[in-house]
């Protein structure tokens, strides 16, 4: 299973000791290695491991890379509503570059300010697939995907107060999108995102030659 | 209180014969009379008593008009997202007109086809007041208010199935919105948006002349 | 948008009145046309318009077939749990078989006997896309997910009773999978997860011929 | 859009100094600046950019005045309930008077002590828009809009404890009022209710000269 | 335990046959009887075996009286906001009758036309215990209970639409009062309200005489 | 309203200092004070102002007696669960002491050791009214409310963890008792549960003499 | 797997129909066959196939006995609540009768007359497992599971109106338990509880006869 | 009642010095004891007391053991999905062994990762209770009651993000199941399940000689 790609290790809940000993352990198998929500304490401990480890900071990702990636064709844009929801968005973006994916980002074009989406459509035309980050109502997800004829992934994020309930709002606004073709992952889930939006676009052919990831 | 403005009886869990001894009550004092949520058996009734007494079908709306009424000078615009949250529209709509309001409707523009928002921009800048009704998702509420810089009254309904709960989503939805100057009432609760726009719109100023409602 | 595919018409909330006169002025436009939560009422009245329209009982899909269509090359595996679930699994596959796409079903593999699953393991390797339709607990689609390494679209379904919530109870179960590359629709939207599921599919190449869908 | 009225910072979630970097751009286009959700440090981060900038404590909003406002001729009253309530009525009430409104103050008029309320109707008769803000049960902002006819927006807070549920019972309470006129906004969104009752109040006509807001 | 007053049958979701035969074990034993969320049907059934059997319709009480009762000194007044909260009011007012109290009705002083209300002040100035029948806002328990330093009992009631979530936003306000010494029973429990009401008034002392109830 | 009980003060959300001139205000009338949810930092402050205030640290209440108080003659129990439902039986217990009852305590009597309830049932037969406070489950009231025949206060607490979803389990196992005669108040309110049982316990009659409460 | 025991139908969803297919097939192996939530239309067409099968009206269940089936020495006790959860009661007694148990039925010894579950002790200590079934509050469990020290099973119904949330009261009720050994099933579930009950009373042993089940 | 097995503490919300308090009056009656939910500090105040006592850091349980105990013959396993559901596996598998049961652990085989679970079926088989620990979407349980015929006691844990609503999707997704005889405990409640095994256990027979627990 999930050969080609990156081991993944989900370190929130986790010690950095056990996060480094779990890294130490893949290690041995020559593969590539991502870590998920891994703050500042858990890369250090993992950099004594792998020195030649990368830490993207807004992401909250760390990276080992040892092995070459296929690379797909297509490019996977991610589109985000506010500069709060911009580290789901990362997740997600970082997430399909570690899998061997060209991505554009797309930030800050929410639907309170559309005019700004609208000024950036050929992003969404030059993509295969589209990942949709927003918070509060969500709003934005359904307007994108009205816009395209492309598999669009919408990700709701815990940003807001009140009535946003952590994240509820925009997730049932997503899943009652009228527009056809959008699927929904949990909140905040920029990795789940990221990960299904690189399984759609290896359907659309990759490169002959390889890179690390 | 509440002068010049026809009497309202909301209908919903009242008989027609009820609905009928409290119309003739009002009827002796000689002012305008609004039944809300009123099916064909409530107006046949009413009919007995007021045989001048008018039905809005689609609003689900019966009306008496004895008195003249105020007209308010600024128009009213009522948007919808899709055919089944018309009655909502109508709802809010001829409340609004009977009130004394210039109505504009725009319907059936809901975000998945957002185009026809945008081609009928001239209705949003004529107006002085906006009353968006949305279900499912209810992302319209957002994307009209992020338009114009005038009030924005945003009413969800009970349109959609699954994780709408009937109603609920779209009204978070609307709650979260990121776009200033929005307010939001209860579901399906276009009666209330009619009178609130009612309300705003008086601000702007009424007409010499007075008319039948 | 949307061209190549039928135009598309939500029976739900509509009279069978009112879905004839829609399909009548799309049947203008000499375009393909389907009808999602069509009871045979509607059927009955959409017969009189166009008699060559066809009615698939279990999906509550009725299709009327104009244009010809670009088929794809991949499969898409519809899985489904329970006999009860049996409609929505229906609502997807149907929905991408007219958009174009070879269907292969696998109904009655719930997780309480999944031997079933285990012993069909050739159909989920054979397909490109995998829709899973599950109520109660959903956690075949979670299973499912785990064992390939290919798109997911899950959609929860409201059968059940008691803590089923109407499906809500599937619905978080498949949000919350652990399962990479799983995404969600709404509650019962089998149309939504066959559109979805089309628009990846087409990714992996259209063969050269083409048909009446 | 929105010109001649502030730009607006939501600082919650932001660093103070992504804060002060966002003020420093918007200084450039000569505009005002007012920051929502702004603590202190956040304050005195944007002071060292703009050292006339002011902070309102209560409302937890720092202001920067650099161009001249249109002035509404309307008062805006602002209404809460409980002591705890009143950093939301801040945030409305100084929002408001940002811009270009006057506003009057009538705080601690909970229903429990309703006669405090009824012992300063002058207030609600003299104003043309009304903010009720209120937590726990939250029904203050039914009797308000029962005495009077003229717009009113509720603001539920998060106030209260065990079945209040951070706010959302004074939502309901607020969403399920019977007094005709009243539209809501999201739990705690002072800001909001705050902008909304400035557009309202601008219809009701601007004085001549202008001044810093 | 119990005794004195009648024994209670609580018909919903039993068949007529089902009440009626739970009455003829009942009457044995010569003790009063009265039969809550009785229908008419169940009334006719009960008539057979109890000719005497008398039955309040809005109340939906049937009573059968064969022993005296004794009576308590006090008042308790039943205070309802709307005119669908009657059949709920009536059940309180009723029970309470029938266990022995004298009741004095105010109906119809919702806190949309609070005047009403302070318009008949010196009916929850005679009373020794008050209940409060109300639904939607359920905002009418605190401004009550702001009033009087009495026991005040509220029952939210399942009246309204949309977010009033079937009673869930009356109880939800009740629950939340600022307002001391308010208590609390479930939606539309009409009976559970008078019950609690006698036992307190009967600590006020009863008469010397006795009656039948 | 309310005269010759202690004027009260809710600290919750009030710094020690707010809290303090709230006192100095009210000390200048000559009435007793109390103040519910009190922490030390709190009382401190309040002590520089009266240095003859006492605390109830269980109870976090403290009170300054500058007054006498009518005492009732009848007795109110306050029954808890479990250990950590003390606080809020104390709350409970000191209100309403303070309002001039005499009160008897019978602690850690929960449901699953119903014995120790039995063993104790003198002290349920020599009350007037009945508190009981529960967590968890909160089944205690019902079998409380089933075994006496006079009015029982239940209070849920938020003690609990995983489906006690922070005291609302309690709350509804309170709400749909079937024994007669319960009312319920917010979850924690142990203050609000002292204060009706005294108005209730006051219809009982009061001693002839006074005292500092 | 599951041999021994009746193979089961669950006919919630199916068409009398369908049951009747499913029972025809199933009866080819020559097992035992039981049918849940059938209603007498089922049962009606059940006969056709199987004249031999039996009804179960008050559990909704139809049985056909074909072969033998091991019994278990030990005994389940079903307790119920009220006359209401009767059905769910007989579903689990009738589902543990058939798969080999004997059964002893405790109902209607609710909390709200806790006296009649102490008069009957003696079932409680004869059984082996015990099934409690309660709607409402749903606190019978609790106490069930305090008195006894053997496994006890919760079977929440959705009996209750208002706060009862078709079950949800009584279901987090159980949840919450302070008594150690409390396991629950899904609201309504009597059949699941009656086949755990099975699974561990099979522990205990087993007959050496056997019988038709 | 609970003869033979240790009293128990339940640790949470109680103070270290209240913990070593309660346990030195255990101590005198000469029985074991265990604390749950207790951290290292509640530990070392223990340790005072018995200089004896053992700590299970995973399981947060500390033992003091001091009689011998009856050790039942059958196998209780703990099947646990991933790496955070550890504590509340454990807390199960030593509240059980402290019981008197054998317990075998198989953890980390959730349903993403399935092959691990059927590479050690023999651990199922040998079993003779199964208690299931899940986190997240919680379709372990499901799936290993599907596929064994003994009792299951499922525990959902708080372990997610998101819309797993701190264990809520988890105790939905086991309420749910499909498959018969599992049967669920509170979120996060490894004590009850282990309880709840120990007690069915213990049918199957309890071995000749004691031991200290
Ligand atoms: N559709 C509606 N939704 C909510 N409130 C309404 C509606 N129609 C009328 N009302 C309000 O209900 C009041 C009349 O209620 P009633 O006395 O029960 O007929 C009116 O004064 C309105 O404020
Ligand atoms: N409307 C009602 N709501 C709640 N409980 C009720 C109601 N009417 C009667 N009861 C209670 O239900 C008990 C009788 O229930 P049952 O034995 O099912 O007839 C009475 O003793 C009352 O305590
Ligand atoms: N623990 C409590 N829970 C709920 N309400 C309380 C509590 N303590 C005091 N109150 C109420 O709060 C009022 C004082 O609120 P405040 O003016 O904010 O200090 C008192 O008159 C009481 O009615
Ligand atoms: N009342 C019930 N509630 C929940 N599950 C049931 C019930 N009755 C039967 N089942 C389960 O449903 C399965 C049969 O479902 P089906 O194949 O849809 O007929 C049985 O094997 C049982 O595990
Ligand atoms: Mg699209
Ligand atoms: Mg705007
Ligand atoms: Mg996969
Ligand atoms: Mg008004
Ligand atoms: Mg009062
Ligand atoms: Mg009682
Ligand atoms: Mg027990
Ligand atoms: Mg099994």
């Amino acid at each position: 299973l999930r050969r080609g790609v990156p081991e993944v290790i989900f370190c929130q809940g986790k010690t950095p000791e056990q996060v480094a000993r779990i890294t130490r352990q893949m290690l041995e198998k020559g593969v590539n290695i991502m870590g998920t929500r891994a703050d500042t304490r858990v890369f250090e401990e993992v950099k004594k491991i792998a020195p030649d480890a990368e830490y993207h900071r807004d992401a909250r990702i760390f990276a080992i890379k040892r092995a070459t990636v296929a690379r797909n064709k297509g490019i996977i844009a991610v589109v985000s509503a506010g500069t709060s929801d911009i580290p789901v968005a990362e997740e997600a973006a970082v997430t399909a570059e570690l899998l061997g994916n060209k991505v554009e980002r797309l930030y800050d074009v929410g639907v309170a300010g559309i005019h700004r989406l609208f000024m950036n459509m050929e992003v969404l035309k030059r993509a295969q697939v589209i990942i949709v980050v927003a918070g509060m109502e969500g709003a934005l997800a359904s307007v994108v995907a009205g816009l395209v004829d492309k598999p669009v992934i919408a990700v709701p994020t815990s940003v807001g107060y009140g009535a946003s309930f952590s994240g509820l709002s925009a997730l049932l606004t997503m899943l009652n999108s009228c527009a056809g073709g959008l699927t929904v992952v949990n909140i905040d889930n920029g990795f789940g995102a990221g990960f299904a939006a690189h399984q759609i676009n290896k359907l659309g052919g990759q490169e002959d030659g390889c890179a690390l990831s």
